[in-house]
């Protein structure tokens, strides 16, 4: 019934380990199926060199509970589903550490759009959210996760499709997509161009962020209506 | 009847790829056939692992249109092709979204020429455009970042033979060659540059740049009728 | 007699030098066996391709005296055997020369604890111990670093479960495991850690350590009686 | 009749490319042979790919011509000449531009010992030499090249055994070997060291150098009649 979504998110997962932004078991990649009303899942600390579709996790969009497999979910699938739950428009999400954003979320800054590369694949910059309370830790710990990304989101009207990528304050990255396969583009996208902020601010003191008629310009040659970037 | 031209562009977009140079679909490299009035470019947004020689697009030196091939040309078409009409030198055409070369542009800074690695291959830093202005961005941007680039080179009277790469502002490297594959070798050699420039400023305050007759010597040595590095 | 922990520790050490920690002959790993009295332990300046588990050197836990093998054990071995002497609960020993975490160690730093990633790994920063003088140098150089390590512990009321790596100033780290391969594990995650310290203190000045509930948080998920991450 | 130094040197140029620390042509390997007056060195300009035995380039001692070879031989073999003739215990010479080392020499410094890996290789810090003159660059520049090395050795009474690496000021490194694989291996930790190094000044402020007890320890547990590191 499944087999298509958990092929699908088994892949990316893979893909994900490939590209080297999920060493050991770090990382999960999900994708939805809202008219099936769940979504799938990396099973927790499986890893990626024993992952099959088999093992892929069905999750329900209605209460967060498993409808299909064997194992435990990534224990990260609480914020999967709260954001799957807010963001109407999303399709899937991919958790990874990778160094370069991890090491602004670590600093909690976002990550400044420098230049066309950055444009190319986020509206804007790349938003650090607050930290979590104790509260919030201490109880639902990944749900309050979910939640104090969708908070940012909403405060700051930002969209997950003009944003697709968002730095948990003193932990890590999480990144949208159109299919899971698409998220780990962003999540790969996003490492480089952390680096490459790192390395701007490394080279030039108080560099401004890119103008925004510039941003535009690289932002809107790849997406929306008016795209011309690529093949019809 | 472009076939040579087509299997010669392939091969060396592949190789800027397999170099690293050029993740996702990011880069492009070109070649002119004087000759016969035409450029062979990368098609847009095509994967790497996809690029065969019946997919690259050839384009008129006249008026820019099409010529050959069944696929959009790469987006960044009209900044080649101003490129070629500028500079009757020139051969071929890389771009790269290269992490430490990019950094550098995205700083707005010229890669300084710091020792022998860069001499070896330029003979002055690697200049940094101005920033297009918002007219130049909003109406035929391409068109107007090759036109950036070569007032950059008249102005301040520069050879795109001597110094093979250029930064275009927020941006990212361009680089030229005496073929593809030449300049492909440049895109690679710019980034390593670029790395060791800027950890040159990490380990150096103020370092100067090397001196002028160490720079003559390293390039000359490889470079003109007096070279003597290499087999005859 | 010991054939199956001379494997073990055979192909610990392989995968040490596979993961890239270990270029050349640099770093060993060990593992205890405490009911036979015994480590095993990498023989010494062997490259790790001719690695085999016949050449892996068996030690006795009650004096550090060879009791199997043909060659001799690794220049750490006495490090390694007042290691196992002092923490009972000690089951595997890797020592490295990593880059990040051995610059942490040449800059007489202890890698501070900014965030999640930190905290899956380590209940704590991971300690610098103090510089041995030039008495504990002399003579019995490698038994006096396994004590200053050892001392490090005791005087900061440290645990090898709580907090599996040290760095020794000016020298290089160490990580202990439940067993040979989780020892080399956490020489992998500590090199990434480290290098996503040094990253973080270039992207922002005063960075605080993460909070400790949040770090609680994340070590407990992953540690301990009531740990949630992975399969049952 | 100089076939198996001639195997020798193009094993280990192959060698230097493998590890990453000679992009294209750049670098060179040479190994000398006293009783046959010679050396035997790369051919200049030479990819590592197509290099082969019988492309290697003998070099006489009494005078730097060729004496075996169809191929130009490298253009730094002035230096590689004027070396083997000042030092009477060198053997195999390596040249190389690797990132770190290179970027001390742009920025005018030695490489600092900061701990116990470089003391493992070297008994000194990696000196940096003076900056030729131009009369020094314009006529005989390789020789030169070599000359300034001599002299920096000769002045600050340093031995190329206990000194196994230099870099040249504006330019890159060069690495001494007790043969050719040797002086590869010395120029793959140098760039390790140099990289630590890097870091080490990143993390700490003012970083004293190592003790010079610890130094010592280390240096003469590799190295000398009292060595204990390895196998016998």
């Amino acid at each position: 019934m499944y087999s298509k979504l958990k092929d699908t998110v088994c892949k990316a997962n893979i893909e994900l380990h490939a590209l080297g932004l999920a060493p050991f078991t770090w990382g999960n990649v999900s994708q939805v199926d809202r008219d099936k009303g769940v979504f799938a899942i990396k099973p927790s600390g499986v890893p990626y060199s024993d992952l099959t579709p088999e093992k892929i996790v069905v999750v329900s969009l209605n209460d967060g509970s498993v409808v299909d497999g064997d194992y435990n979910p990534s224990s990260d699938t609480p914020t999967h589903y709260i954001l799957y739950k807010a963001f109407e428009n999303l399709n899937a999400v991919v958790h990874t550490h990778s160094v370069n954003a991890s090491a602004f979320a670590q600093a909690g800054r976002s990550v400044p759009a420098y230049g066309t590369t950055h444009a190319d694949f986020s509206y804007t910059a790349v938003p650090c959210t607050r930290a979590l309370t104790q509260n919030e830790v201490d109880s639902e710990y990944e749900l309050n996760t979910g939640k104090v990304i969708v908070d940012h989101f909403v405060s700051n009207n930002l969209d997950i499709e003009s944003t697709p990528a968002v730095l948990v304050r003193s932990h890590a990255p999480f990144t949208f997509g159109k299919n899971a396969s698409d998220a780990v583009h962003n999540a790969a996208v996003l490492e480089i161009v952390a680096e490459m902020a790192l390395k701007t601010e490394i080279i030039g003191k108080d560099v401004p962020e890119i103008d925004k008629y510039l941003s535009d310009k690289h932002y809107f040659r790849k997406h929306g209506k008016d795209a011309y970037y690529g093949q019809k």
